[in-house]
């Protein structure tokens, strides 16, 4: 162990892992104390097996914050921006400042955890509601999702719901019009779960039987925009589905797909000022009909009532979500880009309906303007944004970068040029010369299907306008929220740390922020470098031949290693080996995942400590030998456990032919300590949001990359420009995961930063610092609450689970009723019934000092006595403050006063409140079940929030 | 009018005065028909006088935000940054990113206003106590005050100090170790005030009579230390005070002030983290013995308590305070640098005692090392960081910049190398290799006095260290206060509004922020330029000839307005012109700055309606007319009417040979519509933290431009640099007032933006909409409280005066008690008992919307009715809640309740509150009185919070 070469050296400003662990060394001497071990390597010798310690990773000596930015800054530097005018589904936006500094900026909204607390996380609620509205007025229809990951998922996504909801037949048609990494990933997707793709130009209608439906483009990726309306009569009427794929600024100016028919209508709302961030993250959307909402993907946010009788947000349908339904769900999808979406519905407030379509207009009539200068060589009549012109694209790429002008070329004879927001006249004016051409005002170019219905009819599009109200809305609204920066958030599994600023002020830095993802390599050294260094750190931390930053979440990470897997075994020759075994204590998205790779799903049993039975593992290697394409496991496990028998696991699986897939959810526990390529994995995932510190960003983005060991490195991730859309993918290379090569490449700087700035040393101590948090809190609160597995030594890993099971049965009190009343201590709950219903997991990640745990300690024990009162027949659960938490400012100063405890208890339990600015929720507790009963997924009307004193 | 040409135009996201300005054309209708009049023009055409209205400004088309940025980043990149080894006052040093995005880019922090309502103020208050704490500790002087405004306006404030309590002598002597800014700022400061100054090496002693004080160096400004404890002998003996000039790093290796024998430390805190800022924002400091603390200018925070008998801050001994002393006031500071004291406190907490050790042995190692390698021709023997070298001075300036660094060239044949925290040992090597030198290391070079004594001892400079501590501490302290970010700042004469995010996200720029104030001209062509371009707009806005943004706060741009009359007469020789006549509504600051620039102040009277009383005016004219050196008014006045007698005014003095000032306080109810140059001004300061949009900053930065007629242009203050400190400056030019050229250049750019964004349209809009609003609450609420004042039309101008004298007469409420009883609605206090005692002065400012002015109406009715149940007696004024105002969340969910009102009265007593998230207080009312008898100024220890339960 590096750190423990000598003593723990004295802090210097130069150490930036001493600024992101939170204990200093005299808090980890008192914590290694209570739970009984002189050192950190003491501790970790202890806990974690022998036989799969690692030795000290190669990295680089750590950077301090100064030096990072600099290396950051020299990034930068290599990129060449060019204004961009590329389009194929990344545009040209304008980020509102107002919204970049107080949204993306802001570690009020940065550092918030998923919304599943609802009563917490009223404010981001209601802004993904304003994204909701926001998606289904614009298209038409009236459900839609709280966002998907990118365009291109999205469109695979629309294509498995119809799939799933039309058993007739296993034809998909994809409008040839799509962009193409639309169409390359979509392709990829459908034809792993065995449907039949076909690309084909359906401008002039729909034939053939067995159609479960079509995906259509609106406009096209040239541009063009043609009458859909008789091909979704024709899809109707033989049983499909018609999906369109659109544009929202476009959609300000053509007639929406819901009133030309559409069942689905899917996109991205980059343009809607989030930077393109050479590739992402952007907030993709799904709206859909009311007879398909449940089939819709992702998450949905609803309307409920509180306590109180209040409307509140939650997120509805949540059975439908993976991690509830696991190996039943039909999308992995469990994440969204919140905190992108949020900025999307913001700027749409911020200009409000008319500045939208007087946006709409300006670039439209910019395209027009340039399509009458250029005049013959326009290829296509008709379009928004986007101009097709029949030219000699080398030529004119090179003539337009030398005049800063980013443009795409279609194979050599075309190019296109697509208006966005920063589009300006003197713009028009230059790219018509590189055309030999003038332009001048026009006419805007007449549009097909101009827009007849109203858009963001809903008041809040029409009352945030100013600068001031902006900033006080965000404020407010991020207020309501309970996030990192005002609490720790002990989501076991989630590893809710630090999400460190020297990372985080990069990401929009211009040089960074405002390159489009097909700029050629020439423009794009920096991001390449960068991109690079980073999957060589994590091929080196987790003991991987290489890595693949592709995937932009943690469930397309694990898609893309399954499907590496199966590919694997099918280049092979071995087309039969499709059973992926699962332990019974996996997650959700295991399942999940697994099933969209075509793989069946047997499950193994688990022991009575919670690890993986080894005798059920036999038998199930045993029946399905020849069949096994591998297993899915979680190291430590979802129990938060350092299983022994882990190599064992990966041998047996290996004796039969399988592959390992190591699920990298919990590698906070690992890093610098063992790494999963060594101790017998194949394949990982990792959750740059998790473990590299990305924020969580109150729900998305997360960056999923995969890592393979040398067999599969054929398998990774490719380009999605870069399939051959005529025929199939050779089985012997991988298949894209995501439209752009290097997915969600934008949030990337972080998690480089983090690793920069610990080294090896500091990444080792953060595991093991991680280790020594979670035990710490196990042994305080055992008393309280028993943990429910351990591991070697009695020791758990990075996170423990608590046990409410027995307290309820004696009492009532549930384990939602704790999470809700710590709430009014102060805490985001931890992790609630996962993955042991009636259990609270937690883990509290290094970067939680020891004074926090304290107060979370003093919290928890607070809440047993509480309980204890109940058991002791001092008060019915009914009564008692459990069941009533959380309490808002306002009813705990109601002048009626009902309840059996006192005012006091409700609302100051522990001292240490008093101190500080307490938390109030801006609700009660909600119902969740009165909103999946009468479900509603937009914005209320503001009457809704009338009080009636 | 510009924006009156025709209909106002459909807002487009091009407008960025559409975003800036509150109301939209909807409410401005509405508002116009409250106060009766059909469209903005008419409006303005009632209130202001027709004799002073304006064309439209010559200014560009105004920007959007997206061009703003360009622009300014067209600027910045023309800047050539060099690390910077200058020294001379101004160091290298890091900002902690987690500070500078949670500090200098956060609303929550710099839209804050001064604390003079300490409720909603202690989280900036305890951060300024924080401040105060470090300086005492390094200092080692029990009394520090909560900043001032750059090192040399420091070092002048000292010598006021020691002029005002040593009257027995008028002899000064500057040692001539100190930097050269700062010797020129203070001699004539100094003079001014009729002091002997003199310029002298005191290392081997002081000599001479009727000595009041000397300024030490400590270090000099070439880097070298000598043993002050002699010289401090010998001015003690003659009866002087002792102030060194120091420095907060070297003081962590150094002996401190206080136990070398000091009276005063003064120095400035720039390198503790606050950027280069080409010259400022930075905050100063200067810490006395406690004998001299009823002397110390500037703010002071202090411990007091609340009504419930917690600790809480507020300003200290503010009796001081030349508001209100007015005429008595020795000394015209009346803003601090509030968010650089924040900073540097923040920053001496991140690093803590050890770390900032570390910094300081590093930095005096690099120096040692760099010193041992160029040898013999180092000039000083004791250094800390600075390193003085002979050598042939242009020859290695240009070899340093060519190699990347900024030195001083000291004459032509020496440099001086100063080490910042930034340095590296690379930087050492490459330095040396300059002087043809080879770099190894070396001890470290003994130092004389040696510290002896602990720095930074209060626990809080060892409670928070890891970046999530930080984060969250920086947090909720932010979360204490009120700030713009959430509520409207009515605050009449301080102009509340708006602080565009487009200009504040320059200013963390590297390429504005790390630019050293004495950067050779061709490094910094952008900054010039930019700067420049500010100055004459604001000519042109202003309609004078020429403007200064040197004067780094209000009071500073007076004191060189004053100046430049006082000058322009002696210069005439009129040396007998030393009146100045003052209205007597007029700020008092005007009068202490008359008393600096060494005017006599003779008051003139108001007429009952609150204009100058013209006969009084005629009677003083006449009496004192050869010895009129000018008049200082306010326009529109301080009562917040457009008096229409205001060029009447300006020619009765002309006629006597006086010159005209008119403060530019109240500049935002003229823009575009009336210029002080063109109606009758010869000189104005204005303030640019007021009408130009630079954030309050929680109590400064402040920027006080000085804007002067063609006849006194060479009387504007020149470069501090420029000065010959051998002789007397010649009376025919003017003097610097601040140690850089520039003064606050760093935040210069978001006055830039505003006015480039808003442009003549815009800024005509703005004033008049400020009007409107002003009118329009003066109107609503005219029937519950009396509006004191009104002009033409019975119009208020862009402020009013509520007068509650009558109801403090019947009822017992005071102006004070509705301030407190606002905050339980969620609303910072407008301006309290200035002018008039007694009254509350509200300015809305044309940012806030209708809405939000609405929600000040409604909650001041209901303070309104409130204080009716008194007056029907209903309830005794001891009884009433706004006795008891304002509440925190602790108290109002008490279990205890004895007060006649009830809970939901106190804490809710209007609906509205229930929708939102309501703001508490952190501390019930504050016990001003106790605090002055029981004067603590530094961080009590932990105890003193602890809560008995």
């Amino acid at each position: 162990m590096v750190f423990l070469k000598g003593v723990r050296h004295v802090m210097t400003p130069a150490s930036y892992s001493d600024r992101h662990i939170g204990p200093d060394s005299k808090e980890t001497a008192e914590m290694l104390g209570s739970v009984g071990y002189p050192t950190l390597a003491a501790l970790i010798d202890a806990a974690v097996p022998e036989d799969i310690r690692t030795t000290t990773l190669a990295l680089g000596p750590a950077l301090t914050e100064e030096e990072a930015l600099r290396k950051l800054r020299s990034y930068a530097q290599q990129n060449v921006v060019l204004q961009s005018f590329y389009g194929q589904g990344y545009f040209d936006t304008i980020t509102p400042p107002v919204i970049r500094r107080n949204v993306v900026e802001d570690p009020g909204w940065y550092t918030a955890y998923t919304p599943y607390q609802p009563e917490i996380s009223q404010g981001r609620l209601e802004a993904l509601l304003n994204f909701q509205t926001m998606v289904q007025e614009l298209t038409g229809l009236p459900i839609a999702n709280a966002s998907l990951l990118d365009e291109a998922t999205a469109v695979a996504e629309a294509v498995g719901l119809m799939a799933r909801t039309n058993k007739k037949g296993n034809r998909v048609i994809l409008d040839r019009r799509l962009h193409p990494q639309v169409v390359a990933v979509t392709t990829e997707r459908a034809r792993t779960l065995g449907l039949e793709v076909e690309i084909a130009d359906v401008s002039s209608g729909v034939v053939g039987e067995s159609l479960i439906g079509v995906v259509l483009a609106y406009p096209g990726t040239e541009g063009d925009i043609v009458d859909v309306r008789g091909a979704i009569e024709d899809i109707h009427s033989r049983g499909g589905l018609a999906a369109i794929a659109t544009d929202l600024l476009a959609l300000q100016l053509l007639e929406s797909p819901g009133t030309l028919g559409a069942d689905i209508a899917v996109g991205s709302s980059q343009r809607f000022g989030v930077p393109l961030f050479f590739g992402g993250p952007h907030a993709a959307f799904m709206a859909v009909t009311d007879k398909l909402k449940r089939q819709l993907a992702g998450r949905i946010v609803g309307v409920s009532k509180d306590a109180e009788g209040r409307p509140a947000y939650r997120l509805a349908l949540q059975t439908r979500e993976q991690h509830i339904r696991r190996e039943r769900a039909t999308s992995n999808i469990c994440t969204a880009q919140a905190l992108l979406a949020v900025c999307a519905a913001m700027y749409a407030i911020w200009h409000g309906p008319a500045g939208l379509r007087a946006i709409a207009e300006r670039v439209h009539q910019y395209a027009s303007d340039f399509a009458q200068a250029v005049g013959d060589k326009v290829v296509h009549e008709n379009f928004f944004d986007t101009v097709t012109v029949e030219c000699d694209a080398p030529a004119i790429v090179a003539a337009a970068a030398e005049a800063g002008y980013l443009v795409r070329s279609l194979g050599d004879s075309k190019v296109s040029v697509s208006f966005g927001e920063g589009a300006t006249r003197e713009d028009v004016e230059k790219l018509a010369q590189l055309f030999g051409a003038t332009a001048t005002e026009s006419e805007a170019r007449p549009l097909p299907l101009p827009r007849t219905t109203e858009t963001l009819t809903h008041p809040i599009f029409s009352s945030v306008h100013s600068e001031t109200q902006m900033l006080r809305y965000l404020r407010e609204l991020k207020d309501k929220d309970l996030a990192l920066d005002r609490t720790m958030i002990p989501l076991g599994s989630c590893t809710m740390k630090l999400n460190p600023t020297t990372g985080m002020e990069p990401i929009t830095w211009p040089e960074f922020a405002n390159v489009h993802p097909y700029a050629p390599d020439s423009q794009t050294a920096g991001w390449r470098a960068l991109l690079d260094e980073m999957e060589e750190w994590l091929a080196e931390i987790t003991g991987y031949a290489k890595v693949s930053v592709q995937p932009n979440a943690g469930s397309q990470g694990e898609l893309a290693g399954l499907l590496a897997i199966r590919r694997y075994h099918q280049a092979n020759g071995e087309h039969q080996r499709d059973i992926i075994l699962i332990p019974q204590s996996a997650h959700g998205t295991n399942a999940a995942s697994a099933t969209l790779a075509k793989l069946r799903v047997v499950v193994v049993a688990t022991a009575p400590d919670g690890s993986i039975d080894l005798g059920d593992l036999d038998a199930k290697l045993e029946k399905h030998a020849d069949n096994i394409a591998g297993i899915m496991i979680t190291y430590p496990s979802t129990h938060g456990v350092f299983e022994d028998t882990v190599r064992e696991v990966c041998q047996k699986v290996h004796a039969v032919g399988g592959q390992v897939y190591i699920d990298g959810a919990n590698l906070n526990a690992l890093t610098g300590i063992a790494r999963p390529g060594e101790f017998g994995g194949d394949v990982s995932h990792l959750n740059l949001h998790k473990t590299f510190s990305i924020p969580h960003g109150g729900g998305g983005p997360g960056v999923g990359p995969v890592a393979v060991a040398e067999h599969l490195v054929p398998f990774l991730p490719t380009d999605a420009n870069a399939v051959d859309l005529t025929k199939e993918t050779p089985i012997n290379i991988g298949v894209p995961t995501s439209g752009a090569r290097y997915g969600s490449a934008g949030v990337v700087p972080i998690a480089w930063a983090y690793v920069a700035m610990m080294g090896a040393e500091g990444l080792e101590r953060a595991s093991a610092t991680a280790v020594l948090n979670a035990n710490y809190l196990a042994k305080e609160l055992s008393d309280s609450f028993p943990v429910l597995y351990t591991g070697k030594n009695d020791l758990v890993g990075h996170e423990c689970i608590f046990d409410l099971r027995g307290l309820e049965h004696d009492t009532g009190v549930s384990a939602t009723d704790v999470a809700k009343r710590l709430v009014d201590y102060g805490f985001h709950a931890p992790t609630l019934s996962f993955p042991v219903a009636g259990t609270l997991m937690v883990e509290p990640t290094e970067s939680e000092d020891k004074a926090e745990l304290d107060r979370f300690i003093a919290a928890m024990r607070s809440i047993r006595a509480e309980i204890e009162e109940i058991a002791q027949g001092s008060i019915t659960f009914e009564e008692s403050v459990l069941h009533h938490a959380p309490f808002t400012a306002e009813s705990v100063s109601d002048d009626e006063w009902g309840y059996a405890f006192s005012r006091r208890q409700a609302a100051y339990p522990v001292t240490s409140l008093r101190q500080g600015v307490k938390y109030f929720p801006p609700v009660r507790r909600i119902d969740e079940a009165f909103g999946d009963r009468h479900f509603v997924c937009s914005c209320p009307p503001p009457e809704a929030f009338n009080i009636d004193d």
